[in-house]
């Protein structure tokens, strides 16, 4: 036994369900870290302080209670802690016990929008909707060899090939040349080969036998820091199959990308990240084909031979096994932004060996391929006229100004609160989450529940609704201090901090007040003056201001809805005409799918990440002026903010400055 | 225990010295079966019959004699059988067991003429000497990152690499991106980029400190199907560093091309004949870079960014992976014949993962990459003037006809004789073979034995110089019966067959009579008639005859030396002027290396094997009425050869017909 061990405490079991996956711990370990040494994935957005209630888990065996330190708290009621639940990340494990996981991911993959094809009039992508991908199938009849014309198989394919796609060059993958020779004897010669290309170069990347009624597939994938989305896709309709999603399984090495920085620079940890991002994309490809039958037989990962993948930069950085630690470190460079088409064997990923894998090109450390991929989803690549924002706003925001001609982006870090991170009732946009607010006249609180069920806590649209209606109903000044007077029995004052109450203990889930805290206001406000200073900064970059501004794209990290007129109440969204603001969901996703489709869309998207103008928001000196000023409601200057200036005059809300 | 199994023998272990392998198989297994079941090479070219004394081997421990079922062999003195000396071939193991295997890996890749550089002005060569690979090095300086200019790090690289190579676009290999980052910032961004390609496209496929005195380095790799060469080669200089060679350890899975193809059709056995031969590469690949160090340090197989590879067809299917099946099967046509690069990672070679690999054009099932490339050794491909053949005669014989603006080419099945096989006296051309033969005016028989050790056998190039000295000094009629009256006291006569004593028992290595029978020299005369008829026929094909044919290039398979004269004199090559002969070695290997180093030079094997036409002797009818007339000594038409018919009609040998 080495020295440094002799003080090792004794080991325990802990085993997971409905996993079943078991794991030996030191007894005293937390249930938190326990849970991620299993590399089970649970999200816990407050980051172990017991107040988000994320990693809430039944302890179904063993002894449970105050012998496993589960600090008291006022998220996790004396009922729920009665039937064996804890919250894990204050819980520490001293003897051997079975946990029942809540089926999170489930949940939380639920409320994550799903993948809807475009209105193509009303969104103007008419053009990235025309279906041209750059694997195409051509059926060709290969002559049989004979003594006198002993062609090679290959050759001979090869010629029916040049004729029918009406290419130049043909060359042939390694796998498809393997099951080549009786691919091409199966039928008397006829055949379906998949090629990749479009120009006068194709390469053979798979065989099948000639009228099948099974099309060719692609695979559109969103790699997000914490959800995996993944379309099914029909390459020769362009049709959507299925839509899988999931938590991205590298949550256990940490939430966010810095931790995820962190984590790859650990022995091993490079690879590890690698491998869960590759086993999480693998299990919703099998989740995407599942039970997905055609009349030519169901689909396997064989009949995949496109994926277009759009991912941050760091997340994309580890999809490759390419360690993202220059990412952090000044001058914030990534190892690549571009790279030509990779093929699906090498990056481990469950599909055709041969299929080729495209990542969206990111324009720097924080403009990802995400970004690039999400402006597909918009006009902004194809208009000349108008000037438009682009905007994706979750823990980091990226923001994105100009139109065909031009196009300006920055990053801000706006910290995760409107995704339920560092507010107390903040929660993701999962079942229990209350997703719109409104404060009536008398002072009643009426809401909307995510799956109608009781109230857990709030996301991110309700967070905007909620703070938008505290500001105009007058129960919280323009810092964000609650007017305790207005607040009335509403007012709750407990250890120190004031809050201002949601709903009572009776009618939530957890069986406690939900409260918000001027703590949480704060944070609010952090994040919303991070992302419309940058916005603010990046126009002036350019010498515009909002009003020259003819549309503003918004995507991912609200939810399902986000009401945008509450959000320029708040000062998160400028004071432009409310029908200039498009709120689009996923746009990573839908660009991954519009480069899948289309080629053009590919090269367009590649030529924009070449040209597009990264402005580093560390190195602007205004920078912190431009955020100082927008730390108010909805901002110093009220100025910029006419029609709520004027709701809040006719209000009489006061101003404590 | 399975039914089956109810009368299994029980099991013994045989346990193989010099490697200290051992193996369990059932009581009654055959020793060269379980010498195989091990996995370890050994040849045995009669097949089993127990005459070619190739897989003589001494049982060292356990009870060897009569038990093992040793048939009395005229091959196995009784002073070597006292010594444990068994053929494995006809011997039946009955117990526990060690024995020790001979090196004969060591003994016959030392006799496998070495790769050597050709004269250039001799061979008219010069053109293909010229250095000009298609992967090169560039050096450059990667500006560092700056907040202001803070393009990603292959983007720099790329800007760099652009200006010094002059290329257009530059991608990256995934393997080169994991380590690019930490790579550009250990030397102030000073580095050395391997880039691959030679147009407006290249690939960095290594980086490496810049100033590093250790060149890049690619290996050439001729794959026989019994041997396997290979040369390590300075990419910068064409220099050969090291040239290394072994048994290709398909061996075990059988001897000829058609015994492998049908031992890839077995379950997994595909997928174990190619990890054989990538085995046996990796193997040579260790011993050629084995101690080879240069100021830059030692070379290692991350510093081999490129591979020539040439073999004939089977060989380079078994090496991809691809079934070989429809070699052999009429029409006789391979999946492929000419791939474009490869990648060593994809390959499972010990290279550089991003290393390129070419595998040698291929004409068609039986002229593959090993006559493509070895026609680069000889001055046709570039020579219009005049018109050459070019034969690389081994177990299969392949031919070319033609000069730079035509080629014709086809293979026929010349047999093992002069490689040792079907020949009761034959073995290949390892230490103790006779290479050289005279016999004297006085009927005395004078020989060189390779390494001047004891006569074990007669190894191809001594075959031909017997025969021929049989056939001029009157002991042999010209249909190769012996004339028992010139034989005298060297006539042997037993069990019905008829010999001729080379050497007395006494004299060789075995302690038994060295006799070339009636038998052996008819299947040499077999072998002497299916080339010529072949080389003939080609000609007359394009209404050529051996007049018009300016130059005669000789390849492989006689081991060092093949006495033109004597060939002649037996039929095996026409009877032209002696100095249009040129015997060339390893083509094979020299060719492969000629790709190496140069990508003029691959351009043009890749033109030419597009260009040959290939002549399916099979469907030839004139091709059996040809080979009837060369099954005698020389020919059954004299006057084909007027200088043998002058020399025998002077020496009066009778002519039996």
């Amino acid at each position: 036994m080495k020295q440094g061990h002799q003080n090792r405490k004794q080991d325990i079991s802990i085993r997971f369900m409905p996993f079943d996956v078991s794991v030996e711990v030191p007894a005293g370990t937390n249930l938190l870290e326990a849970i991620r040494e299993a590399g089970l994935p649970l999200k816990a957005s407050c980051g172990g302080e017991g107040n988000c209630g994320e990693c809430l888990v039944q302890v179904v065996k063993g002894s449970a209670g105050e012998s496993y330190g589960t600090k008291p708290s006022a998220i996790l009621s004396g009922e729920l802690a009665g039937k064996g639940y804890v919250l894990a990340c204050v819980t520490t494990v001293t003897g051997d016990i079975t946990v029942d996981l809540p089926h999170f991911e489930e949940l939380y993959i639920k409320s994550v929008a799903a993948f809807t094809l475009p209105d193509d009039e009303a969104t103007g992508l008419s053009g990235s909707l025309e279906i041209g991908p750059i694997v195409s199938r051509v059926e060709i009849q290969v002559p049989a060899a004979t003594l006198e014309d002993n062609y090679s198989d290959l050759a001979r394919l090869e010629i029916g090939i040049r004729k029918a796609a009406g290419a130049e060059q043909v060359t042939c993958g390694r796998a498809v040349l393997k099951h080549l020779a009786a691919a091409i004897r199966q039928d008397d010669g006829r055949i379906s080969a998949t090629l990749f290309g479009t120009g006068p170069a194709r390469t053979i990347i798979d065989l099948r036998p000639a009228g099948s009624a099974k099309p060719i597939y692609g695979i559109a994938c969103d790699i997000g820091t914490t959800t995996i989305a993944l379309s099914l896709v029909n390459l020769e309709t362009g049709e959507v199959l299925n839509t899988a999603m999931g938590l991205n399984r590298q949550l256990k090495c940490g939430e966010d990308i810095i931790s995820r920085i962190n984590y790859a620079s650990r022995p091993g940890g490079l690879d590890e990240l690698r491998k869960l991002v590759v086993g999480t994309i693998n299990t919703l490809i099998g989740k995407s084909i599942d039970g997905q039958g055609v009349s030519g037989g169901c689909i396997s990962g064989q009949d995949i031979v496109y994926a277009s993948v759009s991912g941050n930069t760091t997340m994309t950085h580890l999809l490759l096994g390419v360690d993202p630690r220059y990412i952090r470190e000044e001058p914030y460079v990534p190892t690549f932004n571009r790279l030509s088409f990779l093929e699906a064997a090498g990056l481990g990923l469950a599909l055709n060996p041969e299929a080729r894998v495209y990542c969206a090109p990111a324009v720097g450390s924080y403009v990802g391929g995400d970004i690039t991929a999400g402006l597909l989803a918009t006009p902004m690549l194809r208009d000349t006229d108008k000037i438009s924002m682009f905007i994706d706003a979750g823990t980091n925001g990226e923001l994105v100004a100009g139109n065909k001609d031009w196009l300006m982006t920055c990053a801000c870090s706006a910290g995760p609160a409107f995704e339920g991170g560092g507010v107390r009732c903040g929660m993701p946009a999962t079942a229990g989450a209350i997703e719109r607010f409104a404060i009536t006249g008398d002072g009643d609180v009426e809401y909307k529940v995510i799956d109608s069920a009781r109230p857990r806590g709030v996301c991110g649209s309700g967070l905007v609704d909620l703070l938008a209606e505290l500001l105009v109903g007058g129960y919280v000044d323009r810092q964000g201090k609650i007017r305790k007077e207005a607040a009335g029995e509403r007012l709750i004052e407990e250890d120190g901090s004031t809050g201002f109450l949601i709903e009572r203990a009776e009618e939530t889930y957890w069986g406690h007040d939900l409260v918000i805290t001027e703590r949480d206001i704060t944070n609010l406000i952090r994040t919303k003056g991070a992302v419309f200073s940058a916005c603010s900064l990046l126009l002036k970059q350019v010498g515009l201001t909002f009003d020259e501004v003819d549309a503003f794209y918004i995507a991912g990290g609200f939810g399902h809805h986000l009401d945008i007129e509450n959000a320029i109440r708040i000062g998160l969204l400028p004071d432009m005409e409310r029908e200039r603001f498009h709120y689009l969901g996923n746009t990573s996703l839908l660009g991954s799918y519009l480069i899948l489709i289309s080629d053009d869309n590919r090269k367009l998207v590649e030529d924009v990440s070449r040209k597009m103008t990264y402005v580093e928001l560390n190195t602007e000196p205004s920078y912190m002026n431009e955020y100082t000023g927008a730390l108010f409601l909805p901002h110093t200057d009220l100025d910029l903010f006419p029609t709520i200036k004027k709701l809040l005059n006719r209000g009489q809300t006061p101003i404590s400055r």
